[in-house]
């Protein structure tokens, strides 16, 4: 039922998923855009898209399904101005980190009998670096997409059979798909995304500040080390929203993880320091 | 010179040592002993170890060169020990993970020309689980291994040689030679290992807490949370020695990372995040 789809934002994710959509067998044309148009060109030469669009509003009228790939504002933004342009045969779907304010948008915008349907989603896949060039056909292979769309939504069967569509090619891409409430999804990646990037984060500055200046220690932490801050080098510009969108998800996590260290902290010398180990221990074991 | 070999303690670490001694060439006898008769047996089966001792410090006569690989305070004890039974033609090196404690033994219990010569090493490998089973023959292929000698300690030519013979089995095995001061080492890994270590335990515990009765939802987090945890495996057994044994140090380091997240907490929407994400960023670039 997916015949055309536009690509909106070539970075790693936009062209990886046109990637995985050639190679799961997609045969529609694939239009690709993007706001600097070297990461349009760079899909473009790997295969991910088969042309560049000059105009993402025009692409996106002329495809039945839509995917907006970039951060979060920018997803929202382009929203506002699709729901004005695509009418009910059409299909808008997203890869944003947060689904609160995304899917309030698309009750707002989408999702009425004479508009576009609007399917929200999240593959959890992604590099800590960004960018077309690193874009990789596997990257959803063995993830989970969730998915957060109003189950009260009155789609119309059109829309249904786009939405059904684009579901089938999430899971002929490789990921295992799992449907969240979206204050649940936010409140959820808090805990099991953003707190650890926030965390690398946090460890990987005060590294820096503390053995930055003998660059050969760091190869002593082994890969322990180079586990824990390799999502150091994740860049500001794709946390940015995500920070300004789930924050008070994100703040309690902080928050729990400061009182937490605190007190193993506080006893390291104490048998509940054998208790945090074997709570730590269920967690890697169940 | 080094002709045969003791290791007392054929977890983890013994065994991939013996295993690796032999990887590299080293064909003189190594015998093993470890306090759970078992994994000497797992050893003996792996081919790390020639034949199983049945007392440790006459095993430990009979050889030229003893390897401690056993917690810190086990390590400490067994100091005692050797140093009353082992004379000017034996060397007795260690891997305890912190030095400073073993480095005061080592000038006070061996290091004269009457005594064995003690060599206070530290190789940065290991796994998140225990155990001879897992040993591995390039566990310390590509690894820092690390020294803490006194640099004013009086070796015989004798001891000079033996030293120097373990150093390049170390070499042969495929690690990297460091030398450090035993108080500046104990203050780096606190930095580079214990900290990681630690925080990993405290999110996991933190993470088993709150995500913990929904097992599949630990899939959502994807390749991110699986390293940020990984290290949450680790044993009790092995850690509680370490935080002993380096308590102010690791203090510190929690201590400035508690105050890190907050601070990055509390500027979740402020400019002050772009700057916590660039030092972060120049952490892994360097």
């Amino acid at each position: 039922m997916i015949e055309s789809i536009a690509i909106l934002g070539t970075g790693l994710l936009g062209t990886s998923a046109g990637l995985a959509l050639r190679a799961a067998g997609f045969r529609g044309s694939i239009v690709g855009w993007n706001r600097s148009p070297e990461q349009a060109q760079v899909a473009l030469t790997m295969g991910a898209i088969d042309s560049v669009a000059a105009d993402p509003l025009q692409a996106a009228k002329e495809g039945n399904a839509v995917l907006l790939a970039m951060p979060i504002y920018a997803t929202l933004d382009f929203m506002e101005k699709l729901s004005g342009v695509l009418g009910c045969d059409h299909l808008v779907t997203d890869v944003g980190s947060t689904k609160r304010q995304i899917s309030e948008a698309a009750g707002r915008l989408f999702n009425t009998p004479e508009r576009a349907a609007f399917l929200p989603g999240h593959p959890m896949a992604g590099k800590e670096r960004s960018g077309a060039a690193l874009a990789d056909a596997d990257l959803f292979r063995g993830a989970v997409w969730l998915f957060t769309d109003d189950p009260d939504c009155k789609w119309s069967a059109h829309s249904m059979e786009l939405v059904k569509g684009w579901r089938e090619w999430v899971v002929a891409m490789g990921s295992k798909t799992i449907d969240l409430d979206p204050v649940r999804h936010d409140d959820l990646v808090a805990w099991v995304s953003h707190l650890p990037q926030f965390v690398a984060t946090a460890l990987s500055a005060l590294l820096q500040q503390e053995v930055g200046d003998a660059p050969e220690l760091k190869d002593v932490g082994g890969r322990g080390l180079r586990e824990m801050t390799r999502l150091g080098a994740s860049p500001y510009s794709m946390w940015r929203d995500i920070a300004y969108t789930n924050t008070e998800a994100v703040e309690a996590a902080l928050h729990a993880l400061e009182q937490r260290l605190a007190h193993l902290r506080e006893n390291l010398r104490t048998p509940e320091l054998r208790d945090e180990f074997e709570q730590a221990n269920r967690f890697r074991r169940e």
